[in-house]
């Protein structure tokens, strides 16, 4: 998937610069700015090292010059359909059902975001192919640009977290024997001693043990062991 | 669950002032700033409608100041382990790694960002019981630091149902105490202690301790120190 990021007469540079700084961070390049404001020091220090994005955005002067090759525009919207316009901005899909349905798909898509005073005008939400929502407090829903554009390339990245392989399943299990073995030489109270045992289980168990923390839960345990006395 | 914001020592009064913004988003306003920059005009004009949480923000001096009623510390950080600190950053969990851990758990949580330039000092990140990363770009993995509390507070204001009240900050506090204690009865190697103590400290962070599993934890420590030889 191409992802393009088209921001509408962005007002101000700081706010492109920030925009840039987050597409970089997630892998993204294609910036396309329709009749933006004046681009210079503070957007580019708000760029920070994504200045070859800032410098390589494409300027236009009308949206739909902006994603004449897309094949899917999305547009973003804080305002989830009124009465009167129900239809344009309905259904507004969360980044994260955003995601979901563009699952598989390859080709051009375009994201979206309208100026930081008035968003879009019905006539730009009508270009749209999806309305993309973020789930903010009633409060204050109004986000500001760059964080908005930042959630949704975060959603939409591919990039993988990093993985930590768990403990083997079997040296798990002589952990949990071993604490066992513990509660008995300690004479842990016989009528507790399941309960407890259950629930150590469950606190390891839900902590998702990394291989080399059992190995020095078991180490620790051994120590103990050694240090007891001989019956 | 109570959520609180802290900042270590941020450079950049836009970036308080934009952090507060996305805090309202999202619908929290617990800040404390240890040793902030200066805040003024221009981070009033990043917060926008969030004046309150500006201007509600706690101010200390030191990150244990900050944190001192805290059940869980969750630090963010940007690296993932290296050679050398693997131990100190390992595991990092993804922002929904850190909502599915924290879903059903009520209680006051913590999520700490560090400097815009340098991140945390070690000892800073020692104090964190869990480490959060956002999977970015190889090529740019340097967020803002709003845009990573804004990704950060998106995921965890769709946390559900809070119906476990975590374990005081207190009586977690008295249990890495005790097991400190026991790795010294045991004679745990000295170059692997505090290693090992840091580690501990991770595995119960992760799992999320409840009041009766601190207890019956130190229950069993007890047990075993009345079991160990005199010296």
């Amino acid at each position: 998937m191409n992802l393009r990021v088209v921001l509408v007469e962005p007002l101000y540079q700081g706010n492109v610069g920030s925009v840039t700084r987050a597409m970089k961070n997630f892998g993204f390049s294609d910036l396309v700015l329709v009749n933006p404001c004046k681009l210079e020091g503070e957007a580019r220090a708000m760029s920070s090292h994504a200045r070859d994005v800032l410098e390589g955005a494409v300027h236009v002067s009308s949206l739909s010059q902006a994603i004449e090759d897309v094949s899917i525009v999305i547009g973003t919207s804080g305002i989830t359909g009124t009465k009167f316009d129900e239809h344009i901005r309905v259904p507004a899909y969360t980044p994260r059902e955003l995601k979901e349905r563009l699952a598989g798909v390859s080709g051009n898509v375009a994201v979206i975001f309208g100026r930081e005073d008035h968003g879009f005008t019905n006539d730009e939400l009508k270009m749209c192919d999806m309305i993309t929502s973020i789930p903010t407090s009633d409060i204050y829903p109004v986000m500001n640009l760059s964080h908005a554009v930042t959630l949704i390339l975060y959603e939409l990245s591919s990039v993988e977290a990093w993985e930590n392989p768990l403990a083997d399943a079997f040296d798990i299990k002589l952990l949990y024997e071993h604490l066992d073995e513990l509660l008995e030489n300690i004479d842990y109270p016989v009528h507790k001693k399941e309960k407890t045992s259950l629930m150590l289980k469950r606190i390891f168990g839900r902590a998702c043990l990394l291989p080399r923390e059992v190995q020095t839960l078991r180490g620790i345990i051994r120590k103990i062991e050694r240090k007891l006395p001989d019956e």
